[in-house]
């Protein structure tokens, strides 16, 4: 017992020193988040106003993507808000000039919707980080870049351990273009000395994520499916693996990177490092929401070239470079997020 | 002696069945050449016309690349010529819809200047691929493209034999735009079925080559200084390994991959076979030359980041595949080369 009352301390005190380290580090730093009304910037940019951060949140508010007003509610009178498109690099200058770290976030975020719309997927996940590193490159150079990945640079896996190692080879122009951004980063890194962090994000979920259709986290649309007490459709059995990775585990690898010396230049994989199948994913929405139902119907046949295969993800470089692990459970996640969702779901319609 | 009369007569039977098999595979068929008034564009056309194909070219004759309309000097009343940019890709819809091969060379040609013009460089060596893909997959999903890619994807190799599977880490602008077509390509191939083949080229040399400026091939650039009695500037002592590849050998490999089911799907190194020292390329053009000296300085600081190490080309995977090792010597490669220039000089200045 002696010894289980030791490592909880223990535990507690190096969360303690965590935290204060990351005040520390973010407290009256100027950080600009691309894509900040989304999903993920705006959940970092609730937090980082706590920490103590000057926070600029530029978003395109375009309709296709996950840019929400309401998502930075409770922060809007402190955060410095623009609403524009990052290709207009003129438009938002001073605060790329100005900034300690850049959040890289504004992206097309559906591989699907990507074959729909080739060119601006190559504008908005390629094109748009040689812009910024371009003009850092002869006007910020020391500025960090903190830049969102995803596994589907990797493309299939086959169930072999996700590590960043792991051979790139996409099957979707989403995943080219964010591997494009990616050597991008390394380049401009390596030639350079512009520091930047990539981290390749599994299956992200939470609060704040858009809802409104079924191209981009299931998870979330599925949730949005039990409260409306529909049928949720699985192709096949389900038992693909899924690593899905809650929001808040997410932010805190955001922050923790940029504190990280060891992390520049670095590709990083951030999942919860849990392998689900997709179906208990199902279930456990549907358990968590008391409604809707699972309906099981075979697969189409145009899915199968980019199905991606089992993912298993290694943790093991984020936990070396930044001491911290993923914790939050999926059944804690959904919970949280159907309990976000039952609260303002009129502002995700 | 007996043994060497029939290895020879071995060698010869062969080379014709595949002079033959090339015959009956390209007489009658619709080529296009992107790029087609360029370096290796425009001494395929010469070959094509000779085998019997219908050929169109299309060049943009950008004055800062190799288009250059002496490039097709004899075969002129046997082409369709299109002067415009592949990026008008409505203007050239007509010759992709019926096109049986796209040789796709089109590109901004000098990883150097790509720093300089980062957007056009993306424009021209991934987004024409892109826009050449969604036409094809939506008009004529069985053309086959054939794509001039580049050592330049690797990055530094540090001495390790170069492989097709070795690891892509680009240093410069143009190594990362050429991996993005390639990935374009590999992705429409595994989705969509669209054959495609990646040729990665070396460091090629030889006749039509443009020889203005000192930004794309060295080895041209140095016969004209030597021409016209120049020091030839070696950075450091010239002791890294170069593959220099004869126009020659590059065009046969291009014909023999198209008419090789096993090539699509596949990534393929194109070089000589041969390192060379840097200095001893120098010294092998001065000899031919019979004029000129070299020059020896420091490195440039800003040089080091992209210099990509010493090159030892691993080509198994070409001749399994098609059956073809090149063969022409640098000695007889700068022989011919020079021997172009002296006729022809006046159109390349």
């Amino acid at each position: 017992m002696w010894r289980n009352i030791s490592n909880i301390k223990k535990i507690d005190t190096k969360l303690i020193d965590k935290g204060v380290a990351l005040r520390s580090y973010f407290e009256d730093k100027r950080i600009l988040i691309t894509g900040g009304l989304g999903f993920l910037g705006s959940n970092l940019a609730h937090k980082l106003v706590n920490l103590g951060s000057e926070v600029t949140v530029i978003d395109n508010l375009n309709p296709r993507y996950g840019g929400n007003i309401f998502n930075i509610s409770g922060i809007e009178k402190k955060v410095n808000l623009i609403i524009n498109d990052i290709r207009n690099i003129e438009a938002i200058n001073a605060y790329l000039a100005n900034a300690d770290v850049i959040y890289h976030f504004a992206a097309q975020v559906s591989y699907i919707d990507a074959l729909d719309i080739p060119l601006e997927d190559q504008d908005l996940n390629a094109k748009s980080t040689l812009l910024l590193l371009e003009f850092l490159r002869k006007n910020n150079p020391s500025c960090k870049v903190i830049f969102s990945s995803s596994r589907m640079v990797l493309g299939k896996v086959e169930g072999e351990l996700m590590k960043e190692t792991s051979p790139t080879n996409p099957l979707s122009l989403y995943g080219i273009h964010k591997l494009t951004s990616e050597k991008y980063l390394q380049m401009y890194y390596k030639d350079f000395a512009i520091p930047s962090v990539i981290l390749r994000i599994t299956n992200p979920y939470g609060i704040r994520q858009q809802i409104k259709h079924n191209k981009y986290s299931l998870v979330g649309w599925f949730i949005r499916q039990a409260m409306e007490n529909k049928d949720i459709t699985i192709f096949g059995e389900g038992n693909q693996l899924r690593d899905y990775i809650y929001v808040d585990d997410m932010v805190e690898g955001f922050l923790r990177v940029a504190e990280s010396d060891n992390a520049f230049g670095e590709i990083i994989n951030l999942g919860s490092g849990v392998s689900t199948k997709f179906v208990d994913m199902v279930r456990t929405i549907i358990n968590v929401v008391e409604s809707g139902s699972i309906k099981f119907v075979p697969w189409p046949s145009n899915y199968e070239n980019i199905e991606t295969g089992d993912i298993k993800t290694d943790l093991s470089k984020l936990e070396k470079i930044t001491g911290f692990t993923p914790s939050v459970s999926l059944e804690e996640g959904i919970l949280k997020t159907y309990q976000y969702y039952k609260n303002n779901i009129k502002y995700y319609l």
